[in-house]
This record gives structure tokens, sequence and C-alpha cells, in this order.
């Protein structure tokens, strides 16, 4: 049983997550600002921030609260049988889309830039299809190395398959409910619509229990890698 | 021996090799969309895609399958004596080849693309040359690795050999017949046409073969590394 | 206890220091002159190479000093309960400082620049509290990995961190007085004027009181990392 | 003592240093031609392939040759106590060379470039000095991890290091020897005239020697790295 009490797994889960936002909103501002010409450069730099940023924060908080920064990650930990109990569940989940929310605002607010709901529509099959693929990707990928003793390389791991995520997805990859939320804040080159938001979730819904399904199969039992 | 069923490992083969083609094809749409005005930029995008997204496949189905995604690296592996009988080596082929036409469709999905046979003819002498360096280089890669004890770092090495190979190979270096013939399936900026396919096949084959041979010169035995 | 003499790791917290600040304001130098046309690409050029060089030289460095090559991480470590007394703390202050401003003249000599003091004025309210985050973050990050055994990858990710935080903070995250001192000694690219610098260290000071609550909070003590 | 015979040796130092002269070479002449407004972008592209593949090259040859690829790291491997006698430098270096010049003209073919000897000339006494600078800390870090039971990570170590060298120094960093023999002969993008080279050879021994002396005062005895 991990021994961190629960308060301080969420404020690793709050802060985590919230960093994780300002990464990603706040690389796209600075993106969009430094490289108006070409919007393909501008998801290069976004996506090598974020790569790299959301490598370092899981490796941070992994012994502290497991680094989920995702409510997808903890609801598929908890029904891959987690000891995660509904009161620990809820506590994450709620830090996490506090989180979210949080980090948007402190990246508007380092770039000076006022915080309004974006209006960006980011809906098309193409886009939720997208995201249906990248989530059950990143759960896959979390799951596999956890249930064949390689802990050590999920940060590194997560963030060079967002890195790639970004760009062989239509959508650039959310893959995450809470980022989804926290990108509302930000009316800027990360930012999204609240109901593309919420056609996103569902897409991320889909694909994580897909996702779940594939670790069933190809993951079954925690065993040994030969070394 | 490898403990899991052939058919599970036959569905990672399919996903992985899937998944690859996705990310090689679905990142070259995007970047061809998002930066019209400079090629190099492009394959900056597509090669860093590719590296991260590769290694991380790799990784997720090494201890499933062993994670060739390529029937020349099974060939090779048999060649060498690994316990692949006849009907494991068809199987792999098979899910390969399936599985990069199907990364392609999903690609041509996800991006609202109309899956079309590519057109872009590939075929002159310093690219045939090119896939036989490639294909030559990757062998030897995995098997020095694989017989030095070092299987752990195959999944970064091989996706920074790929990401690196599609710089110093003039043909961009494909140096995989399921991927190359994957590619025919999209006809977007990592499309090939038939004609061309098949002469990168067969150039494959002879990188491979050598390869095979600057294995058994370089590594005749399985041996430990000092540590 | 370190057994290394003070002194050799006094030239080394000068030479890495020194090659930090040469790498920052060589790499900068050297993409405003290449790529004139876009900051942004500038930007992606000096995070890349910052983030690659830093962690080289703390890996380097990590046996003989600690590769702390910044005020802040030396004052944290002692208030944090290291060996480090206030003679040693000195001397490291003090290599440090001379360090970062050689690195800036050798950066000059090499790119056939004369030396001037910056006139770059990076003071806003956005630009500080991007310092009190990204220092706050570079001290919550090192004595994270060095509370829970994890001192061998303290290197890459430190890099990655930069790299990333060049672009997630409006200030590119300069989170060193050395190193931003030695900066004051460029008028290029990553240059920055002598009173910014000031309000730039003050904010670094903030933040890395701040980093050291965060480490007391979430790795009170030393402890071992699951395998 | 290494194993393996002094011809297979060989054979791996002349197909090693003949690939690293491909791969920037290659990566240089396609950066050239795919990208022809930013000469940064070019620089980008050539320093993120050579990276990788100078990281790959190394991890597969080391527990064979142990890729020196560099005749600067033979001797100075020798004069730091190493095992190599007289005819195995000589052997080594000459591999190196001939690898290196054969590396250019499979460049060439591959981009069916016809081979010229280069005619860019780089010399200045910024760029001399920016030799004596890369190849001091190419010494340094390759033996600082030698001599601190840290080969495993020398690959990809050296492999950053160059990355972040390309940009730092005003040279461009060759840093070696049998490198910058070998761009003579590829009148392209990485390139250099006759003169230059010779030029920039002296500055590599002299920054070789240098580097010599950092490596005995940091680095006096073989030691363990506390775990």
């Amino acid at each position: 049983m991990n021994p961190t009490p629960l308060w301080k797994r969420a404020v690793a889960e709050f802060v985590g997550t919230g960093l994780l936002v300002t990464v990603v909103v706040g690389s796209g501002i600075a993106a969009q600002r430094l490289s108006p010409d070409d919007t393909g450069l501008q998801l290069l730099e976004n996506s090598i921030a974020t790569a790299l940023g959301l490598a370092v924060l899981i490796v941070v908080f992994q012994t502290v609260s497991g680094s989920h920064f995702n409510p997808l990650v903890s609801l598929a930990d908890r029904s891959l049988g987690a000891e995660l109990d509904a009161a620990a569940i809820l506590t994450y989940l709620a830090s996490q889309l506090l989180g979210g929310i949080g980090g948007a605002v402190l990246a508007d607010v380092m770039f000076d830039t006022r915080t309004t709901i974006a209006d960006t529509d980011r809906i098309s099959a193409g886009h939720l299809l997208g995201e249906v693929v990248a989530t059950a990707g990143l759960i896959l990928l979390i799951f596999a190395l956890a249930r064949t003793n390689r802990v050590a390389i999920i940060g590194p791991a997560v963030g060079a398959y967002i890195g790639a995520a970004y760009w062989f997805t239509s959508s650039t990859s959310f893959a995450n409910p809470a980022v989804t939320i926290g990108r509302v804040f930000s009316d800027t080159f990360a930012g999204i619509a609240p109901l593309s938001a919420l056609a996103f979730v569902a897409a991320q819904l889909v694909g994580a229990a897909f996702g779940v399904g594939l670790v069933l199969v190809f993951f079954p039992t925690t065993r040994k890698v030969p070394a």
C-alpha cells in the first residue's frame, strides 16, 4: 500500500496535473507568438515542450501519488485491480480537474493573457476517432509497463508517446479529461471550446475502455520481464 | 521459449505494425498540412514523431511478441537461430502485412483522407542503395543489442536509428516491407507507388542479408557485456 | 562525505557553470544568426542545445562536485541538510558566479562578438512569476530525485525540464542566478540587462524558497523507491 | 583485455567511423536540399540526425572495438593507460581515416552527388577556438564516464554532447580528425576545404591534450560511483 497520506497525494495530483496543463498551454502560447508564420512549427515546439515536461512531471511525483494526472488513468487503475478505494478515486479526480483549470490560469497569468473560455471548435469524426486511438494507446502503454516491472521508464515513455501522438492523431491527442477541461480556460493555441471538450471527453472514455481491454488481453497478469 | 500463445503474439504484431504505419503516415499528413512551405520541416516533424512513436511501440509489445513489426526482422531472427518455426514465421509475416495496410487506412480515416493508392515514384539508384544501407544497419543494430544482453534499450535505440536514417539515407529509410506496403495505401506525404514499393522491398531484402552477415561477423555468439 | 578536495570541486563548479552559460549564450548567438526570420525557431534551436548540453554537463561533474552549477541549488542543498559548511558554500557560489561570467565571454570570443553589457529588458509581472515557477520546479525536481535514490537520472531530467521551461514559462526560464548574471555579459539573443537580472534573481530566490517548501512536503525524508 | 581479434575491431572502427560520416554528410545534404531557405533549420536537422545516429553507432560497436571512431579518442585512451599497443593504435587510426573518407563517398553516392573536394573555408580564430573547446569537452566526457563505471551511457551522452556542440561552438564542432578529413570529400553542407581541415585538426590536437589534462585532474583514478 502507498504509505503517503491521501491529502498529500491529492496535492501531488493537483500540482502535477496543473503544471502539465501549464506546460501544454504555456508552450502553445509561446509557440504561437514566436512562430506566427507556420502552424506546423508551432506544433513542433508545443509537442517537444510537452513531451519533455510531461516526462519530468511523472518522474517527480511518481513515488508520491503514482503520477496519474489523468482521471482515466485513475479509473483504469482501479478497474484493473489497484488499491484505490472510492474516496481516493474521487479525491484524485477532483484534484486533477481543479489542477487542470488552475494550470491553464497560471499559464494565462504568466503570459499576460486574460483567461477567457476558448472557442476553438475541434469536433469532427476524424478528431473523435483520434481521441479514441490516443487514449487507448496511452492506457495500454502505462499498464504494459506497470505490469512488466518497468515503472521506472513510464515517465520518458509517456512523454515520448504524447510527443508522437500530437502528430499522428488528427486531434493532436488530448487523451485526458482533466487536461481537456483545463484547456477550455485558455482561448489560445491549445484551447478547446466547451462543446468540443465534452465530445472529446466522451471519445476518451471510449478509448480508455478499449485500452483496458487491450491490457487485459496482452498483460492479464503481472509478471517479471526476463532481465 | 516465449510462453505467450501464438494468436496473441500475432495480434500484437498486427497492432504494433499497424500503429507504426499510423504514426508514419499520420504524422506525415499532419506535417504536410501544417508546414506547407518547407519540405525539410515536414520531414523533421515526421522523423521526430516516428522516432518517438516507434520507440514506444517496441517497448509496449516487447514482452508479448518481441516487437518485430518487420518481416525482415522475423526472417533474420529465424536465420540467426531463433525458436520461430515455419508456422510462426508465416503468422508473423501475415500479421505485419495486414497491420501495415490497416495502419495506413486508420491514418487516412483519422485525417479525413480517402484511401487511394499512392503514386509517389521513389525509384533511383541512390534511393535503392539507401534502402540497402538502412536495412542492413537496422538488422545489425537490433541483433547487436539482442546478442549482448541489452534488449531493454532496443526500443529507444531503434527509434533513434530510424529518426536519423530518415535524414542520412536518400530514400528516407523505409527499411521494412510491411511499412513499405502499408505506405502504398495512402497517397500522402509518406506514400509510395506500388512499383517503387516492389523495388524498395527488393533492396531491403539485400540489405537484410547484408545485415545478417554483419551480425555473424561482429556478434557470432551471444555473450555477456562486462557491466 | 565527498572525498574530493574543495579546490577541485570549485574548479568543477567553475568549469561546469561556465560551459553551461557558453552553451546557452553560444547556441543563442548561432540560432539568431542562422535563423534570422523566426524567433520561435531560434528558441527551439536554443532550447534543444541547452537541454542536451546541460544534461551532459551534469553527468560529467556529478561525481566531482555534485554538479550544482547554480547558487540556489547549493543553498537549497545546505538548507535541506547537506554537509556543505559555510566555507564550501561560499566557494561554490563564487566559482559559479565567476564561471557564469567566464562562460559568456568564451561564447562571445568563439563567435567573434565583442563582450558588452546586454540591454535586453525582460522585466514584467508575467516574467517574474515565470522565474518563480521555473525555479521552484527546478529545486523540486532535483531534490525529488536525490531523495528517492534516483541521482543517476538527474542529468537528463534537469536537461529535459529546462528544455520545456524555455517554452512554458514566459521568461524562458533562467532559474539560476549565476547563469542570469553571466548572461548580462553578452548583448545577444540570450542577454539580459543588469536591472532585469537583479529582478530575475530576486524572483528566483522566492521560487527557490517555495521549491524547498515543496520538497519538505513531498519528500520529508530520504527513502527508497520500490524497485 | 578485449577478446575480439584486432582485424575485427579494425573493421568495426572502419564501418562505425564511415557510417558516422555518412550520417553527418548525408543528413547535411538532405537538410540543404529540403530546407533551402533557412540555414538554421538545416543545422537543426543536421544536428538532430547526427546526435541520434552517433549515439546508436557507439552503442552498436561498443563491445567490439570500444567505438572510438576518432583518432584522438584512441590516442587519449592510450595516453591514459589503455591496453592498446602501437600496432593496435596504428590500425585503429588507419581504419578511422579510411572509414571517414568511405563514409563521405557513400553519402555522395546515395544522394547522387559527384564526390569532389570541398571548398568551404572555415578558418577563423573563433572557429579554431571552437574546435579546441569542442574536442576538450568530448575527451573529458568520454573518460569521465569510462572512469566512473558509466560506460553504458557513453553512447547517448556523446550523441547529446555533439548535438549541443553543433550549436554552442562557432565551428559546429567537428572535434574528430577522421570526420574532418572525411568531410573534405563532399562539397556539400558539411564539407570543409583541405586547408581548413588541416587547421581544424591542429586545433583538435590542442583540445584533446587539454581534455586529457582535465581528465587527469578530475578523474585521476578509476573509482566506483556510489549507487
